[in-house]
């Protein structure tokens, strides 16, 4: 057995940004060299950021991509760093694939390269492409057909790139022919809730395939509508975690590993294996350094403890906001709070993201606005700290009334169109950041008002439901009172019936059912694509069925002008589900 | 040589009403009996309509399409059309594809029957999955892998789903192998400018390497932001072109075709063909009708003259209102009218489609409008007879400058938002649709207001530029002065300077470059991808290539926001090119 002390660092690039990744790739190499690191690794696409969805298209992109990763090699070397070898994955294209109908422009691939002493010493790219959920590869790059086998301090790193970890055969499926004694997998892999057990035992299954350790890289931080959450891990040939970094945060997680010593027969320097895809996945072996490490004193590694599943949909949120205001270039957010939970919860994530001296909240009341809504928005102002304005909407509403006399939902409307007019308005005078407020179980059901609160540019709750929006709060307050600290959302907000206020006594459950109700059929409607009988026989209620399968469906134009938000579910109205709107599709009845 | 009269049925399903496209099916099938066919074809996936998205992933759907494709047959036997062969699209699964991760749910099958004789005789599906532009089909279909010939009226008849003609390889590389005397196409292929030229020379250049006479059939309407627009045409073995319908409209192409008679030498009933794309495809043999029908006499088949490039254009945007007014259940429809040519075109176009008695404009001045805008857009609600309104904004202005004092772009959009909240609270009081007039220019460089003019339902102009917008103005007028009518569009709208009129004397000029200019770099830069050095080279001035390629990237979010509208370029900011929204590329400067 020989010796490597492993680095993986979970970093946060930003799509589109080769120089300032450039830069992180350069700096995170030198924490790895400065803790001793034999090897270190970066996750998928580092260069570019990831997804880049169509740029991958665009030739100069392409291009860009290629030269800075030789300036990268370059600049590591100059930097006296040379030595360490450097896995990073990077944007590139087949050279020798002629244009035809069905492939991806220019034949990009999505690519992975070590670096070593000023040069790209190997490349390969990603054999096999996910085309579901928020994934569109096979739009942008044509497939990969090797694995590179590098030895490094006499061990024999094999390294692959996220999807192929996931679907069988491949590359993952030759490594024990290539007689890999490290299985390294670099990832761009977005959160999930729950997504972290899965990993885990997927981790531990390909490593028992693999015969040998496996150690993951994943990207932390958020890219529109996607938040990647780290959790890197290293798990040994039998599957046992060994360790693993802490979420949401970037890290540099050293390790050092117990690995095989490579045999020192000569072996051929390409070698094709049959995959258990059906595919010909070519082994190219590299040596960089032939001869293991002299021994020294290894430190156990960390092992983060798992977070609970409130405290990682909460840490996705806040990331989620940070990175969406911060990588688009604002500093301030602004958003309208109305007395009720969304509002308090949204403006809440905003201050645990950027601090409450950059959330400009905007009172907004009506004629139909209680006074403890104000008073309660009020409070919670008051324990953030946050920047507040309050801006009665009569007046407004009135010059429209006198024109235009609406009534019913018009009227309603109305009044959440004036109060997007006000807060659009101090957005482009002082150039915050509008958040919207609305939560995914209003979202599904179109009970929100286009161009009225749904109006903005980023919506941090998008993709909570209701429910899970007053669990989120409850947790939020509890964790404040565990470190001694006043709750920053008043009890009263989380207490009350929740209501609109858009006409005198309303509440959400004139036109709701109770939310716990709609939550659970809206999961499995939305997310696990069930159909009416399905549903019906799964013991939702039959009329409840029917009117909610209609209200989400109607919905679905509303949906497509929403704005985006970060992702937590299978789910989330974005581009995982995209459904015509011109869709006269009705389940049918069980008659 | 056989003969056989064909019948091509170009019609206009709706996505996801099983019921009322089994209805045109039946229909269409009496009318092609009628005039004495002997096969009737109908487009890709005429059961469900086109493209079903997310729907494919629902089991109760793709059951629901299963079911329905049953009762169709019955139905045409109950109906006494039985023995009239037809070949349909519809949405099937593969029974014997477990799942996997990376294969979409359920195995769904882009496919096509023959029903004959009240069943179902023969099923195949699309082989080659189209995922670039606007199709996903690698998210929602696994490939078929079989060629039908089926034997009518003494003819082997070849059958093969739109994709599998454009690439190459799969079952049409293997059509000469299987001695099909006619290749049948079934297709859902969307407009777009000039692709008819395209679309005639590839089917002529598809016949001649199958070697035998090729027929496309192809849908017609409007679903979401595509139009279908026909053009089914039959070609020789030697490409030319025999027969051709009208587009833009639902058409039944009869032509008599003398083809090749099929040997009387027994043929295996499957035979599996390596096909030129590495895959193997099965040839399925099956007898309907194995005899020649009796001589009789043929007629000349029509062949539609091309139409020239405005007159497509505009066609489509017509079909691409009318179609999704009806298909999502509005009678009406609504939109502001200020003068300029924008707001002139969209208000012609929606007369065109759904009647001027139909079509509701709203004039909106402000302190800012100038006399001749109120008057010009008063002459064209006059010469078509539009329904229209005047609501003066400045109150509802002033409302909000007295608690905000908005200034420069905010006070602008200021009151472009007020005008986007009366033509909303109209639309929720009466249920008009609202269409938004918005160009493809603007659009790109962002000038337009979120939640104001950009607000809205459907967006007509969203994919012509400006410049075409002027060129369809003046074609439209062309086309009335030329049918002894009043031009539908005041001369005065025409010519004069484009405007705003958000401050006093502002032009877009002011802001832009002139619109020829703009939009012979737009084209460059977002339907080509050109890149900066590129775009450079075609001779755009650096410095406007500088501020171009800044302002169509800036705007990304806006345009995530746009409703959608008929898509007629090869990208118009749908589906078909999606950019991160958080994105820092730039262009690299040429040092």
């Amino acid at each position: 057995m020989a010796q490597l002390r492993l680095a993986l660092a979970q970093v946060n690039p930003t799509v589109g940004d080769l120089e300032g990744n450039a830069d992180l790739i350069v700096e995170w190499t030198r924490r790895a060299a400065e803790a001793g690191a034999h090897l270190v690794a970066f996750p998928e696409m580092m260069l570019t950021g990831y997804p880049v969805e169509d740029l991958a298209l665009r030739t100069s992109f392409v291009e860009a991509s290629q030269r800075t990763l030789e300036q990268v090699a370059r600049r590591l070397a100059d930097a006296g760093l040379g030595d360490l070898p450097v896995v990073t994955g990077y944007l590139d294209r087949r050279a020798d694939a002629p244009a035809r109908p069905g492939r991806p422009a220019g034949a990009p691939l999505n690519a992975l390269a070590w670096l070593h002493r000023g040069r790209v010493a190997v490349r390969s790219a990603k054999h096999h492409l996910p085309n579901y959920g928020v994934f569109d590869e096979f739009r942008y790059f044509v497939p990969g057909d090797r694995l590179p086998a590098v030895r490094v301090a006499g061990i024999d790193v094999a390294a692959v790139i996220c999807e192929d970890l996931w679907q069988d055969g491949g590359p993952v499926s030759v490594t024990r022919a290539a007689g890999a004694g490290l299985l390294l997998v670099i990832n761009g892999s977005p959160y999930e809730r729950s997504k972290d057990d899965v990993r885990l035992e997927l981790a531990a299954r390909r490593a028992r395939e693999a015969g040998c350790t496996l150690a993951y890289v994943n990207m932390v931080g958020g890219q529109d509508e996607l938040v990647f959450d780290g959790d890197s891990m290293i798990v040994g040939p039998d599957g046992r975690l060994l360790a693993r970094a802490p979420r949401f945060t970037e890290e540099l997680l050293v390790a050092d590993l117990q690995l095989p010593e490579a045999g020192s027969e000569p072996l051929p320097r390409e070698q094709p294996v049959r995959a258990a895809d059906g595919a010909t996945i070519t082994v190219e072996r590299t040596v960089l350094s032939p001869h293991p490490v002299p021994p020294y004193e290894a430190v156990p590694p960390p092992v983060a403890p798992p977070m609970d599943d409130l405290a990682e949909v909460y840490a996705a949120l806040v990331l989620g906001v940070r990175d969406y205001v911060r990588k688009n270039g604002f500093r301030s957010v602004i958003c309208g709070l109305s007395g009720g939970i969304d509002s308090a919860l949204v403006a809440t994530i905003a201050a645990d993201a950027i601090g409450a001296e950059n959330v400009h909240v905007v009172l907004l009341p009506s004629r139909y606005s209680s006074g403890h809504s104000v008073a309660d928005a009020e409070e919670l102002v008051k324990r953030q700290g946050l920047q507040a304005r309050t801006v009665p909407i009569n007046p407004m509403v009135e010059a429209f009334e006198r024109e235009l006399h609406p009534s019913g939902l018009a009227e309603e409307n109305l009044q959440a169109r004036v109060r997007a007019v006000v807060w659009m308005a101090l957005s482009n005078q002082h150039g915050h950041l509008v958040l919207t407020t609305g939560n995914k179980s209003e979202l599904a059901t179109g009970y929100s008002t286009l161009y009225g609160d749904s109006a903005g540019g980023f919506g941090p709750i998008k993709d909570v439901t209701k429910t899970m929006v007053w669990a989120l709060a409850r947790w939020r307050n509890e964790q404040a009172v565990a470190a001694g600290q006043v709750p920053p959302i008043p009890q009263q907000i989380i207490d009350k019936p929740p209501s609109a206020e858009l006409r005198p006594g309303q509440l959400d459950t004139d036109s709701l059912p109770e939310y716990h109700v709609l939550d659970a059929l809206l999961d499995d409607y939305v997310e696990r694509d069930m159909g009416r009988d399905a549903l019906i026989a799964a013991g939702h209620d039959p009329a409840l069925v029917e009117r909610v399968i209609r209200l989400v469906d109607r919905a679905e134009y509303k949906r497509r002008q929403y704005p985006p938000g970060p992702k937590i579910t299978g789910k989330n109205f974005g581009r995982d589900r995209r459904l015509p709107i011109t869709n006269r599709w009705r389940e049918p009845s069980a008659g």
